[in-house]
C-alpha cells in the first residue's frame, strides 16, 4: 500500500506540469445547434452531399435520378445484364402466378386481385425503388392482417364490395404513410421494430396462417374469424364430419411434393430450379387432375372463372367517405409498416451481399408511390416478400429488370392465360401457402437469440405466443412495447462501476471486469455509464450515495486511511438534461457534507457546456475537473501528500497551476 | 508529420510489452446474471441490507419499522420537539381549514369533505411516512382532475350522490395503484415524469383553477363544464349580465390582501406569520362581513349549513359495481401518479435540505396506505401539497407529529366550530385558491430550463399549452409522450465522434472538443457514445460507413497518407444487442471490403461477453482489442512501420506477442 502510494505521488509530481485542463466549449448561437442536431435527426446520410458545388442543370438531373434511380443505371444497362435478368424474371413470375392467387385467398379478396398486385407495382418499383434485388409482390402477413383487421367490422362474404373497396382505400392509405415516412425522413420510426421482434412476429404469423390454410386442406366451408390457435381448433374439432378426404388426400400429397422439393434443393444447390418450378408445376398437375377426374364435383374446391383483361381502374373505388374510413386508415397503417420493415430488411441483407447501397427513406417512397399506384389499379398491399426475393437473387437477377419481366408475364398471363385456372383446386393454393409459410417459422433464430441475449428471445417469444394466441395486432403492440421498456429499462437503471488503477499504468478500468485493478487509497472512482436523464436522475442519486456509503464502510471495518475523494468520470454521459444537472448538485452537496471532495473527470462539450451554465462549475471549482481519471488521481494524491494535516481543507487547498 | 510518426513508433516500441490484454469474462449462469439485475432494477437501494445477520426477532421489529417508522422515532422523540411540532401543526391547521373547503368545492364535492380530509390520512402519514416535514391534504390539481375526469360522464349537480361514491371509489383505487407500485418496487415509473414535465404540468393546472375561480368571483350561476381557456372565456364574456358587483369587489379586496400579505413575508422573512395567518383570517373576516351585511341576500354565495361530527364511514359506498367502475379506476391511476409525483418531490427536497434519506417505494405504500384509509372515512385524495409542506417547514416542524396536531386541530372544528363556517363566503374561497395558484404558475423556472436546455423548455411548454388549451389529461400525455420521445431520439441518433491525440500524451479526444488533438496518419478513430440497440443499429452503420467514406476523401483530396486501420472506441457502449452484434458484423465486412482493418477499443465486459458468444472475436481476432485507443493506435502504428512494404497483409500480420 505504502509502495503504491509513494509510487502515485512520485508519478504525480512527474506529470503535475502536464495534466490538461477541460475547457468550456465556446457558446453556440441556438440557431446553429438546432441546425445541426435536426440535421442529424433527418438527414444523417446526407443526401444533399452530392448537390454542392453543381450546376443547376446538373442538380436538377441528379433530383431526378434521386427519385427515379432507374435514370442512373439504364444507361449502363447490358445485353449481359438483360440475359440474367430475364431468366430471374420469368423464375419470380413461375413463383409470383400461384403465390398471387393464394395470398389473394387469404386476404379474403377475389384471387384475381393476386394477379393484378403483380403487374402495376412491379412496374412502379422498378422505376423508382433503389434496390437490385427486391422481388415485388403480395405478402402473406400483410394479406392476413389485412382479413383480421378489415374482415373485424367488415364481413368479407357478406359485403363483398364494401370490402373490396375497403381494401383499396387500405391500400391507399398504407402508401400515403409509407411515402410521408419517406419523405419527411422519419423512417428511423421502422427501426424500433427490432430484429428480435420481427422474427417472433413473422414466425408467428406464418404459423396463423398455416392454421388458416386448414380451411382449404380439410375442405371446410364454415370456419372461425378468430385467427387465433384457440378459436382455429375449436373451429376445426367441432367440424369433424364435414372434413372431406378427398381434399384431404390431395392437399397431404402436394404438400409432401412440395416440402421434398424445397428439402432437395436445400440438400443440393443445384437442384434449386426444381423447388423454383415445383409451385407451378402443382398449380398445373392439379388444375389437370381436377379437370380429368371431375373432381370439383366432389368436393374438391375450386378457383372457378377468372376475368380475362389487364387491371381495372379502381380510383373510384376509393371510400374516403365512407364511417369506415378510420379503419381503412389504422389497417393500412399497420399493414405499411410491416410491409417497409420487412421490405427494408430485404433489401438492405442482399445490398450488403452484392456491396451496393440501399437508402431507406428512398425505398420508402418507392413502396409508398407503388401501393398509391396500385390502390388505383386494382391492386392490394405489396412489398418485397423475403422468399420471392431470394428466388430472384438466386436466380441470378442483376437490377430492377427481373421485376420488369416478372410483370411481362404476368401481363400475358392476364390477357390470355386466365381460363387456364378454371380448374385449379383451392387445396393445391392451401398447400402452396404451407409450405412458404413453414420456412418463415424460424426456430433456429430464436436458439440463436436465447443462446446471445435473454431479453431479445423473450421479446421475439412474446410477440409470437402474442400472435399464435392473441391476434396479429396484439402480437405487434407486444413486441413493440417490449422493445421500448428495455430501452427505457436502460435509460432508467444504467450501469455505475467502481473503477480501479491497472498496474503499472495510468489507465483506470472497471474492477468487476479488471480483478488485476487496484483500488486507489483515499480515493473513490466511480463511473457512470449513460446519459443522466430525468428518468435516471433519481436512481443515479441514490446509487452514488450507495457506492459511497459501502465504501466508508468497508474502509471503517478493515481499518483503512478514511476516504477523501469522489472521482465521477463522466466519459460516457454523453448528454445530461436539467434534471441530470439538478442530481449533479444535489450529489455534490451530499458529498460536501460528508467532509469529502467531489472531482469529475472527461466530461463532454454538451455536459461541460451544461454545467457551466447552471454555474455548476463555478460552484465545483474548474480546477477540479480533469481531462483522465489518471490525472484527477494525480492531483488528488498530490493534495493528500502535501496537506500532511490529514485533514484537506477544500475551500482553500486549490492547485493554482492546473 | 513525420516526427510524430516517428515519436509514435518510438513510444509504441517502448510500449509494445506494455500492452493490456481485455480478457473475455467467464460465463455467468444465466440465473445469477437475472438475479442480479432484477436486484439492481428493483432493489436499488438494497433495503435488506440491514436485515441480514440479524436474529430473527430483530428482524421483525425492523420489518416493522420499515413499514411504521414511527416506531423508529417515536422513543427518541423529546418534548423540545413535541413544543417545535406543536406550533407548526397549528399552523399548518390555520392553513388547511379554509384550503380544504376551497378545493373541495373545485372537487365539485361538499365542503366538509375537505375537512374530513384534513383529519384520517394525516394520521395515517404520521405512523407510515418516512418524510418528516411533508404536510398531508388534499390538492388543487388532485381536485381539479377529479372534477374534469368523473363530471365528463357524471354530473355532481344532477347525480350528487354517485358522483361523490364514485370520488371515493376513485381515491380507493388510487391509494391501492400508489401502494401497489410500492409493494411492487416500481416506483421507478413515477421518475418518467420528467422534472421539466411537472413545471409546465403543474403551472398549466394552477393556471386552470384560477380561470375556474373566476366563476365564483364573479358570482355567476352557470359554467361552462371544459377547463380549457376558450371554454372559460367564452362562458364568462357571453354572460356579461350576470357578473355579481358585490362578489367582484369583496373577491378583488380579499385577493388584494392574501398576495399583498404574500409578498410582505417574501421581502422580509420574520412576516412569516402574516401570510401564514392570512387565509384563516380573511375566512373570519369575510364570514364576519356577511353576517353583520346580510350579504347572502345580495348575490354573495356562502358555504351554509355544514354537518357537525367526525367523518362518517364510506366503505359501503365504493362503487364496485358501477357501470362507471373503469372511470373510477382511470381516475384513481391519473390522480395517483400526479400526487405521487407531488408529493415524492416535496418529500425528497426536505429530506435534501435536512440530511435525512426518504425512501420512494415506502412513501408509495404510506401514500397508498392514506387514501386507501381515507376512502373508507368520507375523505377524497390526498397528498403532500408543496405550499402547506414549505409552511410546515417554515414554522419549524420536527417530525410527523405536527400532521397529528394538526389532524387534532380539524378534528376540534369538526366537533364544535362547523357553524362558524356558515356564513363564509364562497367569493373568499376563490381569492384563497387563487392566491395560492399564482405561486404555483413558474415563469421563472420556465426561464430556467430555456437558459440551460431547449428541449426541456418545449417539454414544458407544451405541457403547460396542452394543459390550458386542452385539458389536464391532454397536457399529461403530452409532456409525458415528449419526454419519452427525447430519450428514443437520444438512443436513436447516438453520436459519434472522430478521436485525435493530445499532443504529448497517450490521452485520445473528440477533436471538435480539443482543438489541439492531432489526427493520427493512417488511422481513423471513432468513438461511439450510446448502447446499440436496434433502434440505433441502422444508423450506426451508415454514420461510421459515412466517416470512413468521408475521411478516405479527404485524405485523397489532401495528397495524404492513405487510411490503414479504423479503431472503433467503444468504452461508452455500455450494452448491446443481437442487431447490435450484425451491425459489428456487417461494419466489419464493409471495413474489409475497403482493405481496412478493424480494431476496437475498451469494450465493456458485456459487450465482451456477447462478441464473443456470437463469434465475433474469433472472426475479428482477440489481438485486434486493446484496453485503451493509445495502445490500438500504438499497435497500429507498429504494424504500419514494420510492414514497410506500404500494404499490410492483415491477415499474416498478427502481433503474436501482444
Amino acid at each position: 500500500m505504502g509502495n503504491n502510494g509513494d509510487y502515485m505521488f512520485q508519478s504525480t509530481m512527474n506529470r503535475i506540469g502536464f495534466t490538461h485542463q477541460v475547457a468550456i466549449p465556446p457558446p453556440q448561437p441556438f440557431f446553429n445547434s438546432l441546425k445541426g442536431s435536426l440535421k442529424e435527426t433527418f438527414f444523417p446520410d446526407d443526401p444533399f452531399r452530392q448537390f454542392k458545388n453543381q450546376p443547376s442543370a446538373r442538380k436538377f438531373v441528379l433530383a431526378l435520378q434521386y427519385f427515379l434511380p432507374f435514370l442512373e443505371w439504364a444507361p449502363r444497362y447490358t445485353f449481359q445484364f438483360f440475359r440474367a435478368d430475364l431468366i430471374a424474371g420469368i423464375t419470380i413470375a413461375s413463383l409470383a402466378i400461384p403465390q398471387g392467387i393464394s395470398y389473394a385467398k387469404l386476404a379474403n379478396l377475389p384471387p384475381i386481385l393476386g394477379l393484378y398486385s403483380s403487374f402495376v407495382p412491379p412496374l412502379v418499383y422498378a422505376m423508382m425503388g433503389s434496390s437490385r434485388d427486391l422481388a415485388v409482390g403480395t405478402l402473406a402477413v400483410g394479406s392476413l392482417l389485412m382479413a383480421s383487421m378489415l374482415g373485424g367490422e367488415v364481413s368479407a362474404t357478406e359485403q363483398p364490395k364494401l370490402y373490396l373497396h375497403l381494401a383499396f382505400t387500405a391500400t391507399f392509405f398504407a402508401g400515403v404513410f409509407q411515402a410521408a415516412l419517406g419523405f419527411l425522413r422519419l423512417g428511423f420510426i421502422v427501426d424500433f421494430l427490432s430484429h428480435a421482434a420481427i422474427v417472433g412476429f413473422m414466425s408467428g404469423a406464418a404459423t396463423v396462417v398455416c392454421l388458416q390454410q386448414l380451411k382449404g386442406i380439410l375442405g371446410l366451408e364454415h370456419f372461425t374469424h378468430g385467427t387465433d390457435l384457440v378459436s382455429v381448433m375449436r373451429s376445426i374439432f367441432t367440424q369433424i364430419h364435414q372434413w372431406r378426404w378427398e381434399s384431404g388426400v390431395l392437399g397431404c400429397v402436394f404438400l409432401f411434393f412440395l416440402i421434398l422439393t424445397r428439402y432437395l434443393s436445400k440438400r443440393r444447390p443445384k437442384f434449386f430450379w426444381i423447388s423454383v418450378m415445383a409451385p407451378l408445376t402443382s398449380l398445373i398437375l392439379g388444375s389437370v387432375l381436377v379437370y380429368l377426374t371431375h373432381a370439383e364435383k366432389h368436393g374438391v374446391e375450386v378457383i372457378g372463372h377468372l376475368k380475362k383483361g389487364l387491371n381495372p381502374p379502381s380510383l373510384t373505388s376509393l371510400e374516403f367517405g365512407s364511417e369506415h374510413l378510420m379503419l381503412a386508415v389504422k389497417t393500412g397503417i399497420i399493414m405499411g409498416v410491416i410491409a417497409l420493415a420487412e421490405g427494408i430488411a430485404v433489401g438492405r441483407s442482399f445490398a450488403m451481399f452484392k456491396n451496393y447501397h440501399i437508402d431507406g427513406n428512398k425505398e420508402m417512397i418507392a413502396f409508398g408511390m407503388m401501393n398509391i399506384a396500385g390502390s388505383c389499379t386494382s391492386c392490394y398491399l405489396t412489398g418485397g416478400p423475403f422468399s420471392r426475393s431470394a428466388v430472384n437473387f438466386n436466380a441470378g437477377c442483376k437490377s430492377a429488370v427481373s421485376n420488369i419481366v416478372m410483370a411481362t408475364a404476368v401481363m400475358i398471363t392476364l390477357l390470355f392465360l386466365t381460363p387456364l385456372f378454371h380448374y385449379t383446386p383451392i387445396v393445391v393454393l392451401s398447400s402452396l401457402i404451407i409450405s412458404a409459410m413453414v420456412g418463415l417459422i424460424d426456430y433456429e433464430a430464436a436458439v440463436h437469440l436465447w443462446k446471445l441475449d435473454k431479453f431479445d428471445f423473450i421479446v421475439s417469444m412474446s410477440a409470437y405466443i402474442g400472435v399464435v394466441f392473441g391476434s396479429v395486432e396484439i402480437g405487434l403492440i407486444i413486441a413493440v412495447t417490449i422493445s421500448m421498456l428495455r430501452v427505457l429499462l436502460f435509460i432508467a437503471r444504467p450501469r455505475t462501476y467502481v473503477l480501479g488503477n491497472i498496474p503499472n499504468s495510468m489507465i483506470y478500468r472497471n474492477i468487476d471486469q479488471y480483478p488485476v485493478a487496484n483500488s486507489v487509497p483515499g480515493v473513490l472512482i466511480l463511473q457512470i455509464d449513460a446519459p443522466i436523464y430525468f428518468a435516471n436522475a433519481s436512481y443515479l442519486r441514490e446509487r452514488i450515495l450507495r457506492w459511497i456509503n459501502e465504501e466508508e464502510d468497508r474502509l471503517k471495518s478493515s481499518g483503512e486511511n478514511s476516504l477523501n475523494y469522489v472521482i465521477l468520470d463522466i466519459s460516457s454521459v454523453g448528454s445530461i438534461d436539467t434534471s441530470g444537472i439538478d442530481l449533479m448538485k444535489e450529489v455534490k452537496k451530499n458529498i460536501d457534507r460528508k467532509g469529502l471532495k467531489m472531482v469529475l473527470a472527461n466530461p463532454g462539450s454538451e455536459v461541460m457546456k451544461k454545467l457551466d451554465k447552471s454555474k455548476f462549475i463555478e460552484n465545483l471549482g474548474h480546477e477540479w475537473i480533469y481531462l483522465t481519471v489518471g490525472e484527477a488521481v494525480g492531483a488528488c494524491n498530490f493534495m493528500l501528500h502535501t496537506c500532511k494535516s490529514g485533514h484537506v481543507t477544500h475551500e482553500t487547498a486549490h492547485l493554482d497551476n492546473v
